[in-house]
């Protein structure tokens, strides 16, 4: 039986994502144990690994099996533009973090994000080696497995630590230094997915990098259910259209920052 | 019964410290349920707890009493200095990575090293709330609780991730941007014996920092073992007094970055 848009429910679409999520993982951890298969994209730290397809392929079946009429926006392949954000989108990241998957097999996570006329509806972040999967969404509130969290303190921006794209922070694009030196720290985990899952349980205040539409949708639905703020870090809004300076924060430390930088 | 220096084996001693840093895990984690009490030290971001200063008084307290005759270097209050290293040294880390253990309650270790003459016998670095405790030594191996570790590949400088302090990858200090733009990657934890552990599963080539004593010894010990080199940056040994540049990495990768910095 298909299920069309209109007549599930968040709680079926939740569990049955939260299925595939599980499944995936599974094919991760499978994977992994064989031989990688590693190919360069854009650079020499740009890579991709079967393991990335694989579970790419098998997201997009699922969905597009049971939602032909939604829209995919996902990392790899010809799935990585997309023209508009109108109707169903979902955001796909199989693998985030791939340079932590390929050294580390661990510290990465595989991220679902839906997306309704371009507002967030639904976030997946599934910390496969922790068996931790983030999840929640507009109104749902924001859960690890089956326990709801709690809202982090609404901090400001000197009072924790913030998680900065070490690259952007050299360059000091945007004037970040600025963001870091006020800080109590920074810090570096090499995965978008993690920095929302640390923002998520209130050990970082805020994350700055250089992000694409699927390494930020399923975090932003999230953090927001959450009270937090996200942009470009020029203050504009996410345009979910290729790579972009992207900006997370508590609402106390993201109006900080916009004043300061 | 106290057993002196000459009548202990390694195993004997091995178990002792487990059971005393078993017991401070406790005591850290029954601690943080309270309120924490924070001070700051040299700088708004160099902070001690009473956390910090009760397992120290625990640990200080089980050494001084089973072995009088013993040296102690610990980083709080009185203990944070010793004019040399003959005889058995114990330096201590009671909370490595305070801030994430104030801003996180987690990403934080306890750590010992046992030294003799000045040449490392044994390490422990725990884990506390992953209850991952990392110990070995001299000829003994390296364990992550009761399973013996693989030595990781000797892997080049190039070829995966470094850990690396930002306030000195931000300054270039020893032209460490170089490091950084070689690999595949730089990542900051925010606790050395994090760093440590990463490199001791294989997850980072090389860690780059500015340590005190009690920071580098245990990890040192450890990682030696599975044939990484450990020096100040400047490639002179390790002094044992006071903050220094430090740099740990495979055989191979440091040999290059002695070339390169």
């Amino acid at each position: 039986m298909r299920l069309g848009r209109s007549n599930m429910t968040n709680d079926l679409l939740v569990q049955k994502v939260k299925t595939w999520l599980y499944k995936t993982g599974e094919l991760a951890k499978k994977l992994e144990k064989s031989q990688l298969q590693i190919t360069t994209k854009s650079s020499r730290n740009d890579v991709v690994t079967n393991v990335d397809k694989e579970v790419q392929r098998f997201l997009v079946a699922k969905i597009e099996s049971e939602f032909p009429e939604d829209k995919i926006l996902a990392e790899e392949d010809e799935k990585s533009s997309l023209v508009d954000m109108s109707g169903r989108v979902w955001l796909i990241d199989p693998i985030d973090g791939t340079l932590n998957f390929v050294f580390q097999r661990e510290n990465f996570a595989i991220m679902i994000g839906v997306y309704e006329d371009g507002i967030g509806k639904l976030g997946f972040i599934y910390d496969v080696m922790r068996s931790e999967l983030y999840w929640g969404g507009a109104g749902l509130g924001v859960f690890c497995n089956e326990n709801k969290l709690e809202s982090p303190k609404n901090s400001g921006a000197k009072d924790g630590l913030w998680g900065i794209n070490v690259g952007m922070y050299v360059q000091n694009v945007g004037n970040i230094q600025a963001v870091g030196e006020n800080a109590m720290g920074v810090r570096m985990i090499g995965s978008a997915g993690l920095e929302f899952i640390s923002m998520l349980k209130g050990n970082t205040i805020g994350y700055i990098s250089n992000l694409y539409p699927w390494d930020y949708a399923p975090g932003v639905v999230l953090i927001k259910e959450f009270g937090f703020k996200a942009s470009g870090l020029d203050g504009l809004a996410l345009t979910f259209n290729g790579q972009q300076y992207f900006i997370a924060a508590t609402t106390q430390a993201y109006n900080e920052i916009m004043k300061m930088c």
